[in-house]
């Protein structure tokens, strides 16, 4: 478990670093620096080693970072060196989307389980899994022993399900619905949201003359 | 157009701002504080009222803001006080979630067509839109004189997607496949990548003792 010491700004820029470390490496490069990642990520590269610093020592002054070396160790922050099993609440559209996939499996992300509460639903076959009632879901958590829950069902619905996913044993929500969910604190929740994106696009944009 | 002096990051922010700031409106504040806001986004309070003064003065030394007022400032600097429409390439279910998400509508983005490459979808009707033919696309832009555009596209598809975006003359793309766009500079892009948000959650997991 990471510690708590470390801003949490600061662990939400690591995927990044290990994002960038990952294409480097598949490109074949064995030696990077923190302006080489700098200008990859459109970070300063003195905030990505202060970044670092909070880990460790990667680097020899001057010498840079080991490309392999780094990749590896933010794995193991980060605690994604390891599979870990998620479940989906939800099997509409989105939830089909996220079931299908491909980028969670390849970094080792998968999903065992999906659950809806509508009967039309339940008992279809949705990318290999079986979608079950959401009724059964804090008892087959129980034995899922699952910790990563997914919430794609509608705004309304989003509270109740995140909270049935923590009584369930749930200790982080990658959140969908477009609704700000209010949990115990030691619950991780991770929106996507969308429009967070547009709005920070379209102060650039110019608009079209009409 | 926004100013290209302003850091990106702090431009990042102001989505986040802006949505505070909405639901206060919403539960009637008249008034907040840079701490009130800091508290409920997990920002400082220093770095909010930095981020601010960029773009004027907004509040009066110990009154605080004033929350319509700022509301309304930062949807003209956002340029979200507008109507964007937007096109979606990929008619998956992803495409599917995407035309039917109500996020989108609420703060004036509107998907107004949606084009696939694949025969059995093409013609189908999505959301109240008729499926399109990807071969349309540049041609169909320059009729909408759109700006906003969404891929919804397998990744091994999405970068002559974002090309054939670019030329009929998009200029921020919302990009939901798993895989880095390399787009002219004045192109904004912003990645939807769920696996960055499980990484980072996953910093904090206790891993379930099997």
């Amino acid at each position: 478990m990471g510690s708590t010491d470390v801003p949490e700004i600061v662990v939400r820029r690591l995927p990044l670093y290990l994002r960038a470390l990952s294409s480097l490496a598949e490109a074949n490069h064995r030696i990077t620096s923190s302006q080489e990642l700098g200008s990859m990520l459109g970070i300063s590269s003195a905030q990505i080693r202060k970044d670092l610093s909070c880990f460790g020592e990667f680097g020899k002054q001057g010498m840079g970072y080991e490309v392999l070396y780094l990749r590896d160790q933010l794995r193991r922050i980060l605690q994604v060196d390891r599979h870990w099993n998620m479940v989906v609440v939800g099997a509409g559209d989105l939830g089909h989307a996220v079931v299908n996939y491909g980028g969670f499996r390849r970094w080792g992300y998968q999903v065992v389980a999906i659950f809806d509460n509508d009967p039309g639903k339940i008992g279809r076959t949705l990318g290999g899994l079986t979608v079950r009632s959401v009724d059964e879901l804090e008892e087959a958590l129980q034995t899922l022993r699952v910790r990563i829950g997914i919430v794609t069902v509608p705004a309304e619905g989003a509270q109740a399900v995140a909270e049935r996913m923590v009584r369930g044993g749930i200790r982080a929500i990658l959140n969908y619905a477009p609704v700000t969910l209010t949990l115990p604190s030691e619950v991780r929740v991770h929106p996507i949201d969308p429009v967070v994106g547009l709005q920070s696009m379209s102060y650039y944009l110019d608009p079209v003359q009409e």
